[in-house]
């Protein structure tokens, strides 16, 4: 697969999918393609070598490294910055730092071809102590993009020649992919064989890796949203250089590894989500039968109040599959920042945007003025349909000056229509349209765990409201309803070539990282610069936990290679020695904790 | 608790679920009292001192250990065999053994109250080098039991005191539960709080531990069959003493670990299922909301071969969710055998019973005469169900002579009113009357994975028949759909005080594995001594999961004192010692591998 084809255009063939619905994704990619310009710079703190070994005895490895992959497969990491979102393979750095941008840079990125050589670039990093960052498409915005967790780490960019699709199974609804593989691709692939009664389930965004979005616990929006409970069956790299396959996977000539993904004995694929234990080469992933219908639905909700009842109507309609994908609420703002559009064509000031200038953009727009957008989908033939929207109806309307919206009154580049193909497992990226709210738009996401009340909705949302407003920045929360429990997603759009921005981002998500920790939240996933801090929270019994994840880890990867510091897990070596965020002191400010302080040897 | 009260009496309260059902599950018990009678033997080969310490030092040390517990909680195990089945704790051995019932039977048996407690018995255990082995009930029947693995084990029974139900949360449907915690106790004591809202899930047989089921990957027969996909976070004693809780359990003060399984950082709940990496003392469990309806029904089959056609009808309705719970496909022979009369009742030959007696007596039976029987459910509102069952009739109908029969020709103790229950969540035992089969009666159990695959079932089911009628053995085989795979479930029940029929059955077992395994099908689950077997078939790229395994092993667990050999891995110490059943040569006969060689020291 080219770089080109990563987003290949969606094909004429729609089996089943009205066509309308892939015209819109189409133009919806399109509009990304125009407003975001690819943007280079030229770096200053070259080069970046790992810690622990000189530059000459580096770069004699890396041509080592090059003799068994081919010198083009191992490229040092000299080259300016570029920001190609979803155009290109630059997987140099994080596009949307919350750091100084030549921070978390690799020393060099190398590009395997096959399990086979992902275990000899794990052998070669033994042999050198040379610390690797497994990335499988570099796209985790928001959560640290291709960077590596510690600066002049060798990236090993899996995506960019392991893309294959190595198996769709249309009578099992299962597939195999492998790291490079996109939503974008496996939709296409499977529209493509006309297997219209299959589905799959996309994130957000599509034009990330599917195993990558499933490691990191990533969620969708059809019933099948939860990517890691979908997963059947990993074939991993371990640290040490040996290949396991997980589940059914370590049966010889197995039938069952995409359909079962026990197995007998422990089940051991949980540990490496999340994690820095292994690098996953494969992955099974079961798929979505058509359900014979589907229907999106949209309801507005008018005070900032009516959340806690809402939430509180949700509760037993979700999680008695009612509603039957991810419950989504999303605060007023966010319908007019995800327009594309600067906030200073709607005001000049600095501070947070005033909710009247919000609300006087809103009554302008087709869904008029409102606090709360519920955004929902039945599934199902229509009489299945009208059993379950009739109850949401009755129970929505509760509340009052509940109304729902007609999606015929709505434009076709409505917002809405975005979370109507996301919905139907359809591929979009027009929700990355609402970087363009500030300048060099970027965003960073705040995303604590919390029960299913209305009174935790609340807490929450005045949690993040009081922070954002100290910092001076826009609150742009939304509440997914996963099951039994619900996240706030709060993604802080802030101006990444702005030192002082960028330090807002991140003093206020650390602020309110330690605020709902204090109140019994927690992230489910955090930007790599944060997880320190996050791991910190999970503290219980002198943080019991953590010490057992350093003791696999120690077991797994004795000399510390792979990934450190992931998910807050230093492997022995590391521990103890200036890395660890969340440990040193005063490590809001930048920079910190990320190299070690002078002294540190390695 | 009192043992006694591990299965109470049904409540009146029926909280909406129809009184018959109660009732029906009440008669069923009475019978399961009256039939089973508790039997007692004399144990010849006394005592069973663990391999490694002389009888004086074991008995010092579980003095000091009686020092901490209280001396009525430190039991040596001099006591006579009791079977009593589910009216007592007689946790002393595998009440349905394949080997001699005196090889698997522990040392001593203590009974920790609290999590404090279980840490100081592994402390202890470290001190004295002396294997433990945690049991939730011991009720694993059909695969050990209540027995260790290695003789001479100290069993630590988890639920005779810690058996409470520390939390039912009736917004989050939602429970908490400790080891002891049987499917009964948790059904009752949700019945007793009126809360009619929620159901539980349970397996064919609900008086097991609700942990103990869920950490060997049970299954059950309701939309949450999964049993393991439906437990939201553990609380677990490390084999070197340290406690730690996992997903949002680590999280001081959290208020989501039943709701939102996976925390932050890598998901370690599964390398504690099927393992012996830690000893569960809590476990979330989700219930289920209640339908809002449902409804059994049943459809008969004619010919043998009628499966083939049928296991491809069942596979787009299963994963469609059509057929909402585990889709079940039991031969003939056993709705005679479940009646629970001897089958010198209808034959008096010493082979497998002739197929034309068999279907002489269903002919006198209200189903009639028939080879295949399938048992669902369908949930939800009248008219919901109807789409759903109409759609089923219309695809089963497809085989010719396929019935569907109506459940109100049925009398009250025909088994499908046991399925109707199980389906709905009410715990049953009836299930457990087959072992009247034979005198003596136990049951073990062959159960590989598979693909749904008509061919694939015909070719399970060939391969079963052949080698029951090689080892003389009646085949009483059934075919489980859980979602994308097929368990065949095989249950040989066999005379377990005849050292003949134990082997007949046990060689059986091992024909089965490895013709299975040649054919890419294995197991999910086995007895304890079929573990190594059935690790082994495991073996890919050079057995890496087992190796893999084993370093987990030897990090979590040094001095290799916690449940060695448990589903196949040993600890360093017992490695290459002979302990490996799969390992050693002729490893076919009784005891083979389960007592080291006379040189073993440890």
């Amino acid at each position: 697969m080219s770089s080109k084809s990563d987003i290949p255009l969606l094909s004429e063939k729609h089996s089943g999918i009205p066509l309308n619905l892939l015209e819109k994704a189409q133009r919806a990619k399109a509009l990304i393609y125009e407003t975001r310009t690819k943007e280079t710079k030229t770096r200053e703190r070259l080069p970046a070598i790992p810690q622990g070994i000189d530059k000459s005895t580096f770069i004699k490895a890396l041509d080592e490294l090059g003799d068994q992959l081919g010198t083009d497969n191992v490229e040092v990491n000299e080259k300016p910055l570029v920001d190609g979102w979803y155009m290109e393979h630059p997987n140099t750095h994080d596009m949307m730092p919350i750091l100084d941008d030549e921070e978390l840079v690799a020393s060099a990125v190398v590009y395997p071809s096959s399990t086979e050589e992902v275990q000899r670039i794990v052998l070669w990093a033994n042999k050198y102590s040379i610390p690797i960052f497994p990335i499988s498409m570099g796209r985790n915005l928001g959560y640290g993009g291709a960077a590596p967790r510690v600066r002049g780490s060798v990236v090993i960019d899996l995506g960019k020649r392991m893309n294959k699709i190595l198996d769709i199974n249309p009578n099992d609804y299962t597939c195999l992919v492998e790291p490079g593989v996109s939503f974008y691709a496996l939709y296409e692939a499977i529209q493509a064989k006309g297997y219209d009664h299959m589905w799959i389930d996309t994130p957000d965004l599509g034009g990330g890796s599917v195993i990558g979005n499933t490691l990191d616990r990533g969620v969708g929006y059809t019933p099948y949203g939860d990517h890691w409970a979908c997963h059947s069956g990993l074939e991993v790299v371990l640290p040490t250089g040996e290949v396991i396959r997980t589940g059914m996977g370590a049966l010889p000539g197995n039938n069952t590894w995409q359909t079962f993904p026990y197995g007998f004995g422990p089940y051991s694929d949980g540990i490496f989500s999340q994690s820095n234990f292994g690098i996953v080469t494969k992955m099974g992933m079961t798929l979505m039968p058509n359900p014979g219908g589907y229907e999106s639905f949209m309801y507005a909700f008018q005070k900032e109040g009516d959340l806690e009842a809402l939430i509180e109507i949700i509760r037993p309609l979700r999680i008695g599959n009612i509603l039957e994908n991810v419950a989504q609420v999303r605060h007023a703002i966010q319908t007019l920042a995800v327009k594309g559009l600067p906030r200073t064509k709607y005001f000049s000031g600095d501070g947070p945007i005033p909710e009247e200038i919000v609300r006087e953009q809103l009554r302008k727009m087709p869904i008029g003025d409102h606090t709360w957008l519920y955004y929902g989908m039945s599934y199902g033939p229509p009489h299945i349909r009208k059993y379950k929207l009739d109850i949401i109806d009755q129970e929505f309307k509760k509340i009052p000056g509940a109304r729902k919206i007609d999606p015929s009154t709505l434009p076709e580049d409505e917002y809405f229509w975005s979370r109507d193909r996301i919905a139907a497992g359809v591929p979009d990226l027009v929700e990355l349209l609402w970087v363009n709210w500030v300048p060099n738009g970027a965003h960073v996401a705040f995303s604590p765990v919390s029960p299913i009340r209305g009174a935790d909705a609340m807490k929450l949302f005045n949690l993040g409201k009081r922070r954002h407003d100290e910092f001076g920045i826009d609150f742009l929360p939304a509440f997914c309803v996963g099951l039994r429990e619900m996240h706030l997603i709060v993604e802080i759009v802030y101006d990444k070539n702005d030192p002082v921005k960028r330090k807002a981002a991140n003093d206020c998500l650390r602020e309110m990282i330690d605020d709902a920790a204090k109140e019994g939240y927690g992230e489910y996933r955090t930007h790599l610069v944060l997880m320190d801090q996050v791991a910190g929270t999970y503290s219980w019994n002198d943080g019991a936990l953590m010490k057992f994840n350093e003791r696999l880890k120690d077991a797994l990867d004795p000399n510390g290679i792979l990934a450190p510091g992931k998910s807050g897990i230093w492997p022995a070596r590391y521990r103890g020695r200036g890395w660890e965020m969340g440990k040193s002191s005063g490590g809001r400010s930048e920079g910190n904790g990320v190299t070690p302080s002078k002294n540190t040897k390695l």
